[in-house]
Parts: structure tokens; C-alpha cells; sequence
């Protein structure tokens, strides 16, 4: 029995809050239970340096989570001068998540920049980001494509990530923090509309995880993010 | 006619959403019109070193900006490595200023970490925060009471903040982007609800303003003071 | 009675002492009593490139005190790689007061930087940068002027700062350190010889100060700021 | 056919070449191809703060590379004054990997720091550096237990790394420069002895990979590692 | 010919102004020529952690100029987040220079810091910085001795530096920057009063010296060092 | 007697392994002793900005430390954020001393950038990378003579460094950290190889060294470098 009552292939209750604020091209407030990320996507003309010149776009991602996102306070990372690891290291996960949803020669010398900020974490941040953030994006693309900026749509398929993980020696779907801290192991996967698989990152928090429980948590995911193609495709379907 | 069609004297709508997130012992949803900040104040026992064994408390504060909450996105200070100088200094007059509103003696040897990160700018949000935050703190004081850490309140008067400025020759109340980027002069003022001044920031962006200009703008702030007071009160007497 | 003998309205002795060091544009040592602050002017052809092309110069200025400039050493900025915030809202400050003096359209595309350098300290190190930043300032236009660099004088009015505050419920003008470290408001003025106010911030250390505290505290300023205007323009008028 | 002549199930070949630096208490330079890096294992006694008095050890990991150790030279680091957001990840991936191979209990309050500097690149670096790393690791072990400081050894199994992507359509084992930079999809994977994956990383550089892709690139994985468990314990058992 | 008319082998005129701020233990302003240099000493009882215990003091120093020292502004090493390499380099020569001149033992766990500022520079900063850092360290010095916290004078010999160079393939004693700036060979020694030599760093700019060039130089040095000697002692007999 | 058995005037053993590595366009493994060090030349077309159109071209050079290439491990440079000053003032005088070597006319307008890297430390570490690294640029200048890009040969000599000092009152040639780390006097002297010096640098550990013991030195560093040019030139004609 899961802390939440939730059957072992549920996800918590996905929302998405688009036009959250009203500067950024796209704006999401994705909550995965009490997980809440505002994911942003900003629109520049231009590419970075190193690819002026051929034609292709960019997108880019950051992600930060206020100090008080969590039980206890962090450090505010731009007052101590430095990210942490695990900060950078989601950034650049939210970061390819993306640009796997997009073709770059459609979307021309353009920079698509996606910041995720957490604002209230109880576990999988880094999957409600990546969920939200494709929403965030899609409405920046929608918007690029009704002013004529582009042409045609590079939006390949849809991208959304959940986490799997073995609990109490059980495959369990998209972990809250009270599972999260106390799981055998943590899988998040990054999936894409087309059934293929973007990312899989898995870490066997004791004891290696064995072939046959990898397979168990692969196939939770798949389901997890047919789910979640669902509720992004309808969120995007509202007015 | 002020772009937002207000009178001189007339603040922004301003709402305070208690409870905005659930970890913080404080958490405020603060608006002044579109400028939105989370303000929430984290409670620890103790205080920095360089005051302890003396029996008195510390308030403390930090102030932030999601890059996008502009109108074109703003670099990510924690990625950059480094706060700017407003930053900075608005986090420094945060934290003054709720100093002024506490007794340090009754609050005993214990740290109050106020954080305020606007998630939508619409000029005022320093104003914003400090009225936001009073809110935060309050809530994490009446908590230290509830739980007994606390035997007395150490809250001595509310404390709020507004803009006043010189827009168009006129002195006017609460100034938005419209105003603030075309201001002639532009007054930040904190004020304490037993009737005294606990900051003044005011700055001539062309021409000096004149003595008679500057009595002006303190008469509209006092009144704004007065209508945040009220608000505050009211926000703090719901359940 | 001050614990230095002076009148409430009483100045320190202010010095200015023009040509300090040779190879700066503009370069004064001034004092406010036993506050010492080397102040310098560079002048460098250009601005920053977010100004480029609209023929409108830029004053900028930093602040910096030597290690032992009090009366405990601190540790040097540049050995712990980062400024206080205390640091750059001097300088933010110094940099606001003398683009107030400044016409920029007159000015051209030209970049004066100020250096103010605290060599003792002993209260009110702001002011007395500022003060005698306008002098290094004016050196530096005179020399642009005179090697026809400029064609006309950029120079709208002096400026200078000073201190007042309410020091034992008495508002007295240019607080010395003995007096700043026990006063209950501090409140640093930034005046024009044209009769205006160019930058105001006042900050209750205890209890917040009550309107005609800082009506006093205000006319104080204003006649320390004549005093200051006649100092100026005397030092300006030596060979 | 691959670049280099080998079957897609074949390994480079891999050499372990231990003390190859005399200070630490474990030095391995591992090759696969012609990647190179020197791992060292340095023990402490005592563990970070956060973890004192509980009795159990701590292994941390930091990664980095030569300035010149791939074909055009990359800053150095240091002089940069900030790691890259792949160096961190790096270290932070072989740190989990090596925890994974120790019980805590067994180390005692003891810390083991690996280091991995890559002195010459050509694929793989990661790879390479867990499983070398994991040879220095045991030597630093062994040494421990010579000398008494432990009296069960703590290793639980082996754990060594190896990648594997889809390369022109095909699954291959052990990507070398040539192929991982053209390569699809680009999957590392740790394992451990007694059949289980401590860390699972893969990410599609293009298209998503199909489920049947990922099946096929995780069994190349586990024969990969039996390789290079066998050539782990040939070189421990080497004098 | 000198383009300052000196003899090969003359100093510029050399002053050392003692007590020349007011809160420093010990404080000086020394000129070599147009070379000014503020030199103050801090006295702190305690040792760093590393040196605990062993009843042995120690003696550091720090370097810096001020932006405007030169012909053209240096950016701000606080502003910019960093020392030049440069700058560190010679504040650790500073600190091993003087502490040559302290029986560590008699100066007990006490710690001195030296703090050099230049606030004009004409060459020769890091001579002139050691020769005015040794006046104010015995000022310092003297200060703990009168005031018992010193029971016996730690200090064991003057010490001095100049610089050599061979300028117009002659050898000239304590370059000026018009000289430096052109020199083939730039020698700085450090020497103690009892003959011997505390530093020697020499750079050739561009062809190699000659063993009979630095013959001719050391010598100049040597000759150098005994005037200053008598400058330090002469200023330091003064009231 | 010296701990290594070697005469006072004698080398350790010195080698010189060229084609270390395989991408840089120089690359040694310099050894004198158990002190080993990477170095590699890279070479880029162009110059700093500063030295743009004037037809030179410019040599620079870094140094760095493997955290455990020493007894105890040191802190990772990078993952301080910062170089020591040791290591800054270390990979200036490698700069400097390569330079000497090179005839920046000839060089034209490219770059070549030494890294020198310590695998195992044992004294001598900045000596040991002068040495190397003037091999690794012979082999880089060769490198651009063969392709044409270069039409003449800018070496001017060879450059080599090596320690001296007083150990046991005694002047030895090439310390080792047995004897650096007990030496009274330690002395860097970079040579080249027609007879002059490059660079000297002395200090006096504890007591001053006297002008007897500097030229016994000196002699030992010429007889020293004479061994050094010797091997480097034998290392050079291998194939």
C-alpha cells in the first residue's frame, strides 16, 4: 500500500496552469500532486555563437528551486555564487528532453530558453519540469507560428518524463517524496509521443537493481507517460 | 490621467494569499496589481555567530526574480554566479526594514529568513515584498506562539511599503512599469503603523526634485500606508 | 552636547584637496573630519554598448576602502573575490547622485568612471565620496573642456551629500562615527545647488522616526549642503 | 563495420595498470583504446560533518581532464574558475557508482576520494574512469585492511561501466571518438558482479530509441561487463 | 643618461611617513620617487588553525592597487570577482620578505597582517611596498612591546628591496616606470641588514643576462639596500 | 651525505618521454626523479587581441597539480573555483621563461599554449616543467616548420631550469623534496643555452643567504643547466 492510497500504475493528479504569468511566451504552472514548477519559455531571435550561421535553432534549459521549495531551507544558490550539481545536472537533463520534441531546421536560427523554477517540491521536480516545460514550449511555438516567425511546425511529437522506482521491492509509478526518500531504486524516463524512449537515467540507491525489475519499471513508464501525453494534449486543446 | 486610469492617491488592487505553499512557517502570495512575489519566512533556531549568547533574534531577508518574470528574460543570477547589485541592495532594505517591525529581546535567540522571489514584475516589487513579508512573518510568529517557543509577541507595529513619484509633474501613489520607467522622481517608503517612517529611498532619475515636491509625495505615502496597514490586518484575521 | 564640540548644524572640517595623485583626470582627497576618501575621475572615449550610437555619455562610479581604513581590519574585497552588498550600493549610489549633476546629451559618447577609495574611516564615508567626487569630476570636464574634447560645459549644478540623523532625540548634520554607531536614524542626503534633492535614504536603526523628526532632519541637510557648495566651489576656484 | 575493425560485442582492449603513481593509496591508469585516465583512491580517516557519529564511511568522486587531452585544447578549469556542468555530472555519477560497490558499515568512519583525470581522449572517458576507479578503490581497501584500519572488507561486488548506442542503425558495445560523436543514441551503463545495473544512462541524440533498441543495447551492456569484471580481477590478483 | 638625470647607482628620493592613517598599529605612506604606496600592519593575537599550538606568530601580507594608480584605469579587483595574478604574486613576496625579519618564536601566537596599497604607482611598487611594510611592522611591533603584550623584541634585522636592471645595457639602480618599461633585465632584491639576501627574483625580457651583468647588479643592489637601511632607521628614530 | 646518495653537483636521473599523448601537437612526460610532469604545446593561428596586426606571435602557459600527485591530497583547483597563488605564480614563470627561447618575429601572429601538468610530485615540480615544456615546444615548432607554416625557425636556445640550495650548509644542485623541504635557501634558475640567465628566483627560508653561498649556487645551476641542454638535445634528434 502506497503512502498516498495510490495504485502502484497511478500518477498523482497532473495539472497545467498555462498562461501562469503574462511576459513569457509560454508560461506553466505544472503541479504533479504537491510538486509545483512554474516552467517559462522565452523567445529569442538568434543562436548562440558557436552555431550562427547554419540555419538551425536552439533550446536551452534552466532549472532552480526557491530556497523554501522544500521542509527545510537551501542556500540560495545565486547568493552563494554557485549552482549544485544536482541544479546543473537537471538543467541540462530538461535541456535535451526538449530538443528531442524538435526538428532545429524548422525552427531556424531562433533560441527557445525554458526556465523551471520550483516552487513547492515533494519529489519528481525534475519529471513535472520536463512535462510542463514541453507545454511552455508549445505554446511559444504556437505563438511564433501565428505571427508568422515560422512556417511550418517543429514540434516532432510530444516529450513528457515520469519517475519509476522500486519500493518495498514493488514497481511503483511517478514517486512522491515520502516514496522518493526511502526507494531501492529511482528511474526517470523521458518518453516521447512516437513510443521511443529520449531519456532513462537509473540509479540503485543500495542494492543494484536486476534485469527483470528494469523491466517491471520500463513498462510502468510507458503507461505513465501515455497518461501524461493525454493531459498535455488537452491542456493544449484549451482555449 | 494615469495609463491605469487610477486616482493620484489610489493603490494598485493588492491581495495576500496566506498559505501559499505548504513547508514554509510563513508563505505569502503578495500582489500589487500584475506584480506578483512569494514571500515566505523559514524559521530556525539560533542566530549567526556574531550574536550569539545574547539573547536576542535576527530577521533576515533575500530578495530574487525569476528570469522571466520581465518582460524579456532577465540572466539567471545563481547560473551567472553572481547577485546584482539590486538585488543585493533590495534584499538588504527587506531585511531592515522587518528588523524595525520586531523586538529582538522577545523574539529570543531564534533567525527569521524572509525570502522574496517575484514571479511577475509590473514595477513596485520591492514595496511589494516588504508588504508581502510583513505577512510571512507574521504567520511564522503567531506559529512560534501556538508551539510555545514563543511566551510573548515580539511584533511591535506592522510594517508596509509603497511607491510614490513625481509621474508628469504630479506626485501619484504606487507607481506601475507605465509610470516607474517614465517617472520623474521615485520615492520607495516604509512605513510603520504606529504613524513613523522606517526607510526612505528616493531617487531623482532627471532633474532634483524640490522640497515642496518631496512633502508631496510623503503626504500620498503616508495614506498608502494607512490603506496597506488595513489590508494587512484583514488578510491576518482570516482563518 | 557631541561628543565632538560641534553646533547640531555644525560641519567636521571638510578638505578638499584637488591634484592628490597625478595620473587620473580628476583626483581630490577629501575629509569630513578624520574621514579620508580618495576620490579620482578617468575619462575614457565610448560608452557601455547598450548606450552606443544615441550620442549620450555615462558616469559611472565604485567605491572601496582600504583593509584598515577602521578600526578592526576586514578582509580585503578583491582576496575574497566578491564586494559586500554594502560595497556596491555605495557605489550604485555614488554613480545615481553624479549623473544627476551631469547633462549626458552634452556630455556625448564619453565615460567618466569614479573611483572613491576610503583611506581612514570615521562616519559618513558616502557623503564625503560623493562630495568630493563632484570636484574630481569637474577636473576632469575642465580638462575635457580645456583640450576641446567638449564644447560645452555638461555641468548643470554642484552636488554634494551629508549626513543627518537623531542622535539622543536631537537631529544633528555630519555624523562622526561616534555618533553614527549610537544615532536612531540616519538619513544620507544628496542635495543640488539648485535647491533640490537628488537622492534621500533614511534608515531607523530602532524605532522608526516620527514626520517632524524628519522635517528637522531635512532642513539640517539643507544647510549643510550650502556649506558644502561654498567648499566645492572654493577648492574649484584655487590655481 | 565499425572504424575500428572490431565486432559490435567487442570491448576495446582495456589495460589496468596499477601503482602507477606512488602517493595514494590506490593508482590505476586505465586504458580503453586509446582513452587514458589516472584514478586515485586517497583515504581519510573521519566523514563530512553531516554524517559524523553514525558509524558508517563515505566515498566521493571528482572527475576532470588535461587541458590538451582532446583534439583541440579546452580551458582549463581552474584557471576558469568553474567546473563545467559535464564535469560535475561525471563525478557525481562515479561517486554513486563506487558507493554502490562498498557497505558503509564495514568502511567505519572512513572517507575514500577518487579522483579521475583524463589525460588522453577518445570516447568513453566515464567508463573508463569507473572502472578503474573501482580497481583503485580496492587497492586503498586492501591497504586498510593490511594495516588494520578495517577488519571486514567492505566491497560487496565489483562495478565497472561500459557504453553502448546505436551506431548506424546497429547496437554496438564500447563507442570510441569516431562513433559516439555520429553515433544515435549513446546509453552508459554500470554494473555490478552479481548481475544487477547500478546506473543506467542513455540519451537519444536524435530520434528516440524504440524499446526493442534499448533491449538490445542493455544485453551488449551485460556481456560488456562480464568482460571487464574478469579483467578487474586479473589485475587485482597481479602482484 | 637616466631620463630622471640620477647616477647609475641613486635611489629617487625616498620618504617614509609614519602614522600616516590612524587605526592601524602601524602605518605608513612611503614614496620612491612618483611611487606611492600606503603600508599598514595589523596586529591580531591568534595564528592561523594550521599553526595552533606551537607558540609560533606569523606574518602575512596582501597587496593592491588602486584602479587609478596608473596612466590608464585597471578594473577593480573586487568589482571583477579576482586578484591578477600579479597582484598575488607579489603580496606573497611581501609576506616572505618580512617574515625573514621576525624570530617567529618571540613574536608568540600574534599575527600580523600587512596590507600594501599603492595609490600611485611609477614603478618599483613591490620595493617600495617591502621597504615602508617593514617601518610599520616595527611600528607595530614596538606598539606590542610598550604595551607588554612582546616581552623581547622579535625583530632579528631591517629588511629592504630595490630594484636592479640592466636599462641601455647598463646596469642602474631602483628603475622608475620610464626606465622599467624599456629595461633589458629587471632584478628585484630583497636584503637583510646584516648582509645577506632575503629574495632575489630577476626577469629577462628579452635576451638573456650575462653572469657578469648580474654580478654588476647585485652589487648595485647591495648598495641600494644600504641606503635604504639608513632611511628606515632614520625615519624610525624620528618622534 | 644526501639522502638520495647523489654528489652535490649531481642531477637526479632526468627524462624526457616525447609523443606522451597523442593530440597535442607537443606532448612530453618529464621526469627528474619521481617528479613527473605532463606537458603538452597547442597550437593555435592568431594572437591575444591586445597583440593583433603586429605581426608577433606569443607564447603562454598554465600549470596544474593532480589532487594526489602529493602525500597528502589537495583540495581540486577546479572545484575550489580558484588557483592557488603558488600555482598562478608557477605558470607565469613558465610563460616567461619559454618565451625567452622564442623570436616572436619569426613566430608570427600564432599562439602556442603550454600545459604543464604534475602527475607525482617529489621537488622540483616548476623546474622539471621548464625543462619538459621546452621540449614539448621544440616538437610543436617543429611541427610548424614541416607543414609550411612557419618558414624559419624562431628558437633562439635552449631554455632549462633547475634548484639549488643551501641544505645542511651545504650547496646542492636539483633538490628533491627530502631536501627541498629542510633546505635553508631555495633557488630556481631558469638558463639558456648560450651562457645567460633567464630568470632567478631565491628566497631565504629561514636566514638570509650571504653573497658566498649565492655564488656557489649560481655555479651549480650553470653545471646544472649545461647536463640539462645536454639531455634535451639527445632527446630531441631520438626519431
Amino acid at each position: 500500500m502506497r503512502p498516498s492510497g495510490r495504485q502502484t500504475d497511478q500518477l498523482r493528479e497532473v495539472t497545467l496552469q498555462r498562461h501562469f504569468t503574462k511576459h513569457a511566451e509560454g508560461s506553466v504552472l505544472v503541479s504533479f500532486g504537491d510538486t509545483q514548477v512554474i516552467c517559462t519559455a522565452s523567445v529569442d531571435s538568434g543562436v548562440p555563437r558557436f552555431m550562427k550561421g547554419e540555419g538551425r535553432g536552439w533550446v536551452t534549459a534552466e532549472y532552480g528551486m526557491l530556497p523554501r521549495a522544500t521542509g527545510s531551507r537551501n542556500q540560495r544558490e545565486a547568493a552563494r555564487g554557485k549552482q549544485t550539481g544536482r541544479t546543473v545536472e537537471i538543467g541540462r537533463l530538461i535541456g535535451r528532453s526538449l530538443r528531442a520534441a524538435i526538428d532545429m531546421e524548422l525552427l531556424g536560427e531562433n533560441t527557445v530558453t525554458i526556465d523551471c523554477d520550483v516552487i513547492q517540491a515533494d519529489g519528481g521536480t525534475r519529471t513535472a519540469s520536463i512535462t510542463g516545460a514541453f507545454v511552455a514550449l508549445s505554446d511559444a511555438i504556437n505563438g511564433m507560428l501565428a505571427e508568422g516567425t515560422l512556417k511550418k511546425n517543429p514540434i516532432k511529437h510530444n516529450v513528457a518524463a515520469v519517475s519509476v522506482g522500486i519500493w518495498q521491492d514493488t514497481a511503483v509509478l511517478d514517486l512522491d517524496y515520502a516514496e522518493d526518500s526511502t526507494a531501492e531504486t529511482d528511474l526517470n524516463v523521458v518518453l516521447a509521443s512516437n513510443g521511443g524512449f529520449v531519456e532513462i537515467q537509473g540509479t540503485a540507491e543500495g542494492e543494484p537493481f536486476m534485469p527483470d525489475q528494469l523491466k517491471a519499471m520500463l513498462d510502468l513508464a510507458e503507461k505513465g507517460g501515455r497518461d501524461l501525453f493525454e493531459i498535455q494534449n488537452r491542456a493544449l486543446t484549451e482555449a
